[in-house]
């Protein structure tokens, strides 16, 4: 394990890879909607991880063929793994880093990236060297949370508190998990044209089934995932963390509900679109 | 004017006026798509204001009759101003207090409030009169913005402090500037059935042409006509609001953007749909 894919700040454990299974198969709907490739286009998935994505990715776009790239060997074997257990053949995986991508100027006829760039130093030079093996008018679609859009009641200091650990601790790590109102501007700033975001927000009530027991499978999850590190950075204390975890479940309950926003950004590179 | 009117927190100036109308022409379509009342239905507009929102419904449903009631006069003289200069007929205005309705049990068929519960001290209680003159199986559609669904580029704490003035101010008058993520838990509590509650994000950029604009002349003028109040108050100082409007500002220009959420929640009254 390299010392830059030991800083990814959720961690590699069972635990983990089952929350991003869950959030990849609760909110695939709300975040691949729109996300359609033409039959027969070689698209480079970019920071695949455990897979979770590209499981949907390869389902829904049954004839198109996937590259799907990760730093981490160990994700690697976990997303092999999965997509071949679903006898999903069309996706080819490769150990790579964005940041030295192994792959000829214009390979690909699109890219496609989710919950990655926010866990990168420099994602305007990620978007670079990924629109550098991107074809002349294909396209770039970028998926990011942003945990400033957490909305909640009831809505207490202590559970933003342990939102801002996280925050705090990805950005130590060189991440951003606010990336995802910036989508825009930095897709600009890389040269890429024709570009629309989407935010994708999500409520959650007791009030409708199933959507508060998601808040707690996937964002509380999330959270609680930080909670040593949090506490051995001295970010906190045990009992403002406790505290602000009890809060967090609250909003899942009786009169609570929790609204989370996503951005999808989609961009070209200028040129022919010969796909 | 009455104590009670007088403490509206967003003040009665023509500029104000002006940015209601703004309000209502930029959002029109976000906020009053899927409203839609049947052909000789009778609903009840509780605090109508300078008929910013009248003038939608009216237009949207021509066929419908409205009743919009206010309880401040000024308010009404301008509404009436507005809907007559432009020829719409099926509105009756009416100077009323919510607190003290001058109608019968079951006179309505439809309820509609739009930002005038996130002003009233007790939004619980008035759901519950507004639910006494609604008809059994008739609907309440209530529509409330929330200040803390605020997202933007760049993120200052200075543009955070001025939106936060706002928020403590509408608390001293009584409002809460923060209802929108409460209105499906008050329409349960009021016992209003078959709830639904839909978030309405709103995505401004230098890249959307004209949505930047809207930004200024909705929210940043909303927020800048509580200056002299909010310094009169000390809940800032000259430098710091000043400095909060500018990085406000900001966010309308070059690399930024700025999110904001309404939440639109409609109920029905228990019983036969009989209209």
């Amino acid at each position: 394990m390299t010392e830059k894919s030991r800083s990814y700040v959720h961690g590699r454990s069972e635990k983990e890879t089952t929350r991003l299974f869950d959030q990849a198969s609760g909110l695939g709907f709300l975040l691949h909607e729109g996300t359609c490739y033409p039959v027969g286009s070689t698209i480079l998935e970019a920071g695949c991880g455990v897979g979770a994505q590209t499981r949907l990715l390869s389902r829904n776009n049954p004839l198109a063929h996937f590259v799907s790239i990760d730093i981490s060997a160990e994700s690697l074997v976990r997303a092999r793994e999965q997509v071949s257990g679903e006898g999903l053949t069309n996706v080819t995986f490769r150990q790579a880093d964005i940041g030295n991508l192994p792959f000829r100027q214009g390979s690909f006829d699109h890219v496609f990236v989710c919950f990655t760039l926010e866990h990168i130093p420099d994602p305007l030079r990620a978007l670079c060297r990924l629109k550098n093996v991107l074809r002349p008018g294909g396209t770039i679609t970028v998926i990011e949370g942003d945990h400033g859009s957490a909305l909640f009641y009831p809505e207490t200091i202590a559970a933003h508190h342990v939102i801002d650990c996280l925050v705090s601790l990805q950005r130590q790590a060189g991440g951003n998990a606010l990336i995802g109102r910036e989508l825009g501007h930095f897709l600009a700033e890389a040269g890429f044209v024709d570009i629309t975001v989407s935010p994708r927000q999500t409520y959650a009530s007791p009030a409708i089934p199933g959507s508060s027991e998601a808040v707690k499978r996937i964002f509380i999850a999330m959270i609680e995932g930080i909670r040593e590190p949090a506490i051995a950075e001295g970010l906190t204390s045990v009992k403002d963390w406790d505290q602000g975890i009890r809060d967090l479940y609250r909003t899942t309950e009786k009169d609570g509900m929790f609204c989370y926003t996503f951005f999808k950004a989609v961009g070209r590179k200028e040129g022919n679109d010969t796909g």
